[in-house]
């Protein structure tokens, strides 16, 4: 078996392109492909002193790995030169066309996951393309309603159930249906993606102390306990909903399988704590596999060689993780 | 030097007079004297098999450790006899008034600082007394109108804007009033009963990724940036306002003295996923010093012997490293 994985460096000007160049420094068990200009990251090596061989991909040939110091590439023209650290609304709509295609060669069974680098939504969104974010984008390219954001580290996968919306709000986006389904989702893909037969999920309460009995807020009583009774009874194995700051210890982590936050900063900070900054976010509902590096643009560390590979190698490795799994599976 | 420091075991059919029995089997550089009944710790300690000598505390005499195995006490006559396990409301005053005579001695400086034990809210109250938490009753005894929830493990302290409220009221009650007056008091007791001459303090947004510029939220432009620039040019130190799961990593936690966060489940998680559990509760703002542990009554493991004294020791030992400090500085 070998699988043909897609990259997108994402933001030329940022270090993406410097993170797919030093990872290509090293072999890897199978064919990695990065959707591209290749003058991009030709001219990006020189700039690190690195050296790196593109090879074109063909679709046509077997998969096979690249040997260290080599890279397949999808061509996407470039609109216009980069220049390390400096955005340019001009290569907007390129940026986007190499998530478009590494989407497109997903979904029609060329490439077996993709693995995104970061990208700056501001600088697509000033090309005029309405952008909000990869997993959106993932989300309507595939004609997928609902996804479920995941980060992982290793030894804690922490889903959520609202993601990037002004606290203000999230009391009300947690309702009985948005529930159900993220927890559907993530039950369903910890089950046939990440191979766990019976998933075990810690559920947060949304409030302090998950609302001790309704004193500190009614939504755990209201919106939350139902919805996991009612699933529990479909045969999923949903325990809460519990205080946040009891169930992130070892001893009742160590037994489950995910953690099921309710919103970012409640869930986030214990597992960027506990990875030392090295998570990978996967995302969870679409028709194919996609992991991502959990980290910006760092534009002013572009060209820099002072940047750590951590993230994108492990969201590198998670999807060949989650790729041969499938694999496996089918 | 020697100091006083009153221990209150809370509710007295939970595991607080267990702890305190358990605590007592070592000896202590300071008067530890528990104001208590003398009856309930002895029964306690029968059922324990664990044995101690209650010596009646006298304030003529000057302060002076007990040797390992025996504890001083302060009477306060129980109602009821208690029966380990189970809650009984009759003894709903007799707390409360261990708590109030703690307060009352630490007012007129007999004792150093005050370390309390669990208390049942629910079974005080069943009691006809209305009562919200040990952090309210001691600002109310002491005429404080505002005090600060901090929380403390090896290496990290976590203070709260905002603390026992619904998820859903957050957003309102950080309001720049409680946002100064939160942070003046972190800024002066950490300076003061700390020690520490210039205090650091990160302070988190309230909302995913600290707003994103206004994105996710304006309440890190509109309430918090102005809020801390104010406190900042009268000479305090606040960094901030900056993304909940970017700031608790080591990298940034290291260099810094404390962490203020905007809400419970924000800060809360990873101190507790630092501290395995153990964590100590840290008033800020009262006229003395008053530590506690951070876990509930356990009813079911009172009297059996199957309970870890962590917190409750950290509790002490935090309290008797401030009350030095305090003794030292003045």
């Amino acid at each position: 078996m070998s699988l043909r994985i897609a990259i997108t460096p994402g933001e030329p000007a940022g270090i993406g392109p410097d993170l797919v160049i030093k990872l290509a420094q090293k072999s890897w068990p199978v064919q990695l492909i990065a959707v591209v200009d290749k003058t991009v990251m030709e001219q990006r090596a020189k700039e690190l002193g690195l050296s790196i061989t593109l090879l074109a991909f063909n679709p046509d040939e077997a998969p096979q790995p690249a040997p260290a110091g080599c890279l397949y590439y999808l061509q996407v023209d470039k609109e216009v030169d980069v220049t390390p650290g400096v955005l340019d609304e001009k290569n907007g709509h390129y940026v986007l066309e190499t998530l478009r295609l590494a989407s497109e060669k997903n979904m029609d069974g060329t490439f077996d996951a993709v693995v995104t680098g970061p990208v700056h939504k501001g600088i697509i969104n000033r090309a005029g393309i309405s952008f909000s974010g990869h997993t959106e984008y993932f989300a309507q390219q595939s004609g997928t309603s609902d996804v479920v954001m995941m980060l992982a580290t290793e030894g804690l996968r922490v889903a959520l159930v609202t993601t990037h919306i002004p606290l203000e709000y999230v009391s009300r986006a947690v309702t009985k249906e948005r529930l159900s389904k993220v927890a559907s989702i993530l039950h369903d893909d910890l089950k046939n993606k990440f191979g766990i037969e019976h998933p075990k999920v810690l559920v947060c309460g949304l409030n302090p102390h998950a609302g001790e009995d309704g004193h500190l807020g009614r939504e755990e009583i209201d919106t939350i306990t139902p919805t996991l009774n009612a699933l529990n009874q479909k045969g999923m194995n949903f325990i809460g909903p519990l205080p946040a700051d009891t169930l992130f210890q070892a001893k009742y982590l160590d037994n489950a399988d995910a953690v099921l936050a309710m919103y970012h900063d409640q869930g986030l900070p214990v597992l960027k704590y506990k990875g030392f900054g090295n998570s990978v976010n996967i995302t969870l509902g679409l028709p194919f596999i996609r992991t991502s590096v959990d980290h910006g643009t760092a534009l002013d560390l572009a060209a820099t060689n002072k940047i750590e590979v951590g993230s994108f190698d492990l969201a590198i490795r998670e999807a060949i993780k989650l790729a041969t799994e499938k694999a496996q599976s089918s």
